[in-house]
């Protein structure tokens, strides 16, 4: 029997690793994932995840044969293949592709989360077929990965897209980034935390989240209590949706996207957060962009949505 | 003799039509201007255009051969070779190409001015070289030109790079597109008009400006104010500044390029302008963006930058 070709495309998180074997039409043959350990040096992490790799592919291997590799690390960068002082992860600088390539002779290419997460949706998914398309992230910060005339946009140093940290209030929220009012403390689960924490200081109506400590509060339980009529959750998510649409009415004076694709935990809360992004959007957009731009959630199926966009950056690349 | 390639570079203003033949070096051999009489119909422009041209290019044509037209102009359409609606005309939609085409049948290709002056910059000016920039003209109102990867960003509809309608106060000024708060009802020569204006009213100090109805105000008047120590000039010009950087910090946060080139009317008042932009940008930054953008000035001949632009846009084709 021939072997299939598949790229390994392999998801560098906080916590878990996750890596699988994906062929040119994005089927996932297998997937698997490990510890990160961010606490322990890079070097051992590779070394660890080739046993780990090698072991799985051991069962593989009279099926297919991997063409190249694919990553998607926090804080990576394409140009470099570097990852420079990634959070949770106290690796300070790695060149992850140099390092891969002490244990694999195929093609390597790294790409921080978000961009993974674009190229996935124009190989894989909701943006198949555009040229210009915006991808956000919204897990626990906000991503973005900007695609103009069919390319990444990764600018002079390889970091662009950092929608995330444009400035909704320069008076407003501290950011994790030392910087105050960015879009990514009021639109990603944390930001809806901190909107639902708000909105108990500013109103007195009943809330099922007045029982819950900022601590524990999820945006899951946010969306739960949102779909039991919860009138606290429900305006945090008009609130969120009213910034976010906002701040992607400027992202579209930018770059003009087709669509902009909704990708990620928070997203999962649907029209919930469609809704009131997609109103406000529409409100502040300049009038020559109205009623043109798409909002879409991800075409990725969810529990693969991470390892697919890592596989998706090598497939590109192979395709140049 | 060997006749010299050059580029017919067209300007398409409210007023005037300027146009001129530039070779491949950026040396402008001849430019002359015309009314551009928008309140005639289209057609009877491009009638006027080609015998004002032809009777200059008789004086040429011993000397130089045209190897093709560039074309720059409000609200013009790069994909379609369209002009829709522009301001100050009363053209409606027109097919600028096509028109042209009657009368040319060397390559024709349009651009908005600022796409054209960004075009202009990197063929020509001060982003030679450059693969990621963006070029901000400030003139009466606020256009911008964001190259990425080497291209123009023109994004799904040909409209992309309208950075002045991004919003700095969604309850703020009111914009002439209908919008409240555009970053071109402050930074702009309309803008900074409009912020003296509203400091007359805040501050209770002395200056010259005071004397002047808005009507007869100008940007000039306000940067030779501000030379002269005026302390409404002064602060108007800080104001200005400081709402720019914040806004061209979101830009960077999107593109993440090289420079940024200010460009026009508004850009002449110097360090007056760029000293308090530069400092705004750098506060408002990402991080990890900090100290590497630069902010320029045009490196483009004033008097001759509107057509050296749309020059360079053909000869960019040409070179593809």
């Amino acid at each position: 029997m021939a072997l299939v070709d598949v790229v390994l495309g392999v998801d560098i998180g906080g916590t878990n690793t996750v890596f699988g074997y994906v062929d040119k039409e994005g089927k996932c043959l297998h997937e698997a994932s490990m510890l990160t350990n961010g606490d322990e040096p890079a070097e051992l992490f590779f070394e660890r995840f080739y046993a780990a790799e090698s072991a799985i592919f051991e069962g593989l291997k009279h099926r297919c044969r991997v063409l190249g590799i694919g990553i998607g690390a926090p804080n990576a960068n394409y140009y470099c293949g570097t990852i420079e002082q990634p959070p949770n992860l106290k690796w300070g600088f790695v060149n992850v592709v140099q390092e891969m390539k002490k244990y694999y002779d195929v093609p390597v290419a790294l790409t921080n989360d978000a961009n993974a997460a674009a190229i996935g949706e124009m190989v894989f998914g909701a943006a198949k077929g555009m040229k210009n398309f915006i991808v956000i992230t919204l897990g626990t910060g906000l991503g973005s990965g900007i695609v103009a005339n069919g390319q990444i946009v990764y600018g002079a140093d390889g970091f662009a897209g950092e929608i995330g940290h444009t400035t909704y209030d320069p008076a407003g929220r501290d950011c994790g980034c030392g910087r105050k009012g960015c879009l990514e403390a009021y639109a990603s689960a944390t930001g809806i935390r901190r909107t639902v924490c708000e909105l108990l200081a500013l109103r007195t109506g009943a809330s099922e989240l007045r029982a819950v400590s900022l601590n524990d509060l999820t945006a899951k339980m946010i969306s739960e209590a949102a779909r039991r009529g919860d009138t606290i959750a429900l305006e945090a998510f008009e609130m969120t949706g009213e910034i976010l649409g906002l701040k992607l009415a400027d992202s579209v004076a930018h770059t003009s996207p087709e669509a902009i694709i909704l990708f990620g935990g928070l997203a999962a809360a649907g029209d919930l957060l469609f809704i009131p992004t997609q109103r406000s959007l529409e409100k502040h957009l300049f009038p020559i962009f109205r009623n043109k731009v798409k909002l879409l959630p991800s075409g990725l199926p969810l529990g693969n949505a991470a390892v697919l966009g890592s596989s998706a950056l090598m497939w590109n690349e192979l395709r140049k």
